[in-house]
């Protein structure tokens, strides 16, 4: 069947799919209302499209994506430096900020051990993360990777690697979510609560 | 509270809210996702949004979305020429063609009688559609406006001018939808649906 677009909008529709949770629908729905109601909206989305990709690269020190050499939270003097927090992607940095109370620092793997896939400590910022301990400013590592398999895998080894330079380690809690009713929480959640349960 | 983000990403955020449906944290894991996962897609997103502003217009015709001077369905030798069927927007000549069956052309109104918002007959293109009445051509008009008090206004008014002209004018039927449960249809929708009822 043809389509009923045009080939420019046709197009349009087809890209905004790159967009995660946008269906056929609604990027056809959004192309709509783009056209009949805001093209300055969509002209201005499409220049920060376009600065976003050629400016925002990776944050010399802790590798959070950023358009600056250092970002924003490395470079406050008001964070505490001697408590790193690793995370495996910058999303993770943003839910933790958004959190609040969190004051130290991160580093950002920007991935996770995986041998399967093929993905080394050399392809997740090991070394740069090792020297940064070596300096001797950081004194505690939170480990908050994912409770998945290769989360866990990479807060063991980075771990080890920690405490062989006699930095502290901790790892975030992981269990049954603040507010969640048990009958909703998954399996394997509320197998890890009762085999990380805590004496009273 | 100064912003997790740096300036570019701040800004792409801000500009996604353009897109009905994007809230704020949607737009901040789809700005995390494009950067982390899909640049290319984003460039293409890009380019499609500005040639789409710069070459999409309406068709000479039926005045739809297009970057051609006439439209697809309006230069279709298949399509029957004799029927029109007069809607308010491009995206309900969409939800109609996606539905499929039906065979004519079709006028796009871009609006609405409102008299309150000063939008009068030359400001949703009568002109243009009674010169096309006036050539003969068409032997029906179907109004497909939508049963709101300006649709309704709309579709009233039309219907007087195309009858003035021995055109045969007919309005869709609105009433509960086909698989609606009653219970769930709106009061409004319900009660149209009693006073449009049809003897047995
Ligand atoms: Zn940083
Ligand atoms: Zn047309």
């Amino acid at each position: 069947m043809a389509s009923v677009f045009s080939p420019l909008i046709d197009e349009l529709i087809s890209s905004l799919r790159c967009l995660p949770g946008v269906g056929p629908k609604s990027a056809q729905r959004m192309v709509l209302h783009l056209l009949e109601h805001n093209r300055d909206g969509a002209a201005r989305l499409a220049r920060s499209l376009e600065q976003a990709i050629d400016g925002v690269g990776r944050c010399q020190r802790c590798r959070t994506l950023t358009e600056q050499p250092v970002c924003g939270i490395c470079e406050n003097p008001r964070r505490d430096g001697s408590v790193l927090c690793v995370v495996e992607t910058p999303a993770d940095v943003v839910a933790i900020e958004q959190a609040g109370g969190y004051q130290g620092k991160y580093f950002v793997l920007l991935g996770r051990l995986s041998p399967i896939d093929g993905i080394g400590p050399e392809d997740i910022g090991i070394d740069q993360l090792v020297n940064q301990l070596k300096t001797g400013a950081v004194s505690e590592v939170i480990l908050a990777t994912n409770p998945t398999m290769e989360g866990e895998t990479t807060a063991f080894y980075i771990s080890e690697r920690a405490k062989d330079l006699g930095v502290t380690v901790s790892r975030i809690a992981h269990g049954v979510p603040l507010g969640g009713e048990l009958e909703f929480v998954d399996g394997g959640t509320l197998a890890h609560a009762f085999s990380s349960r805590k004496a009273l």
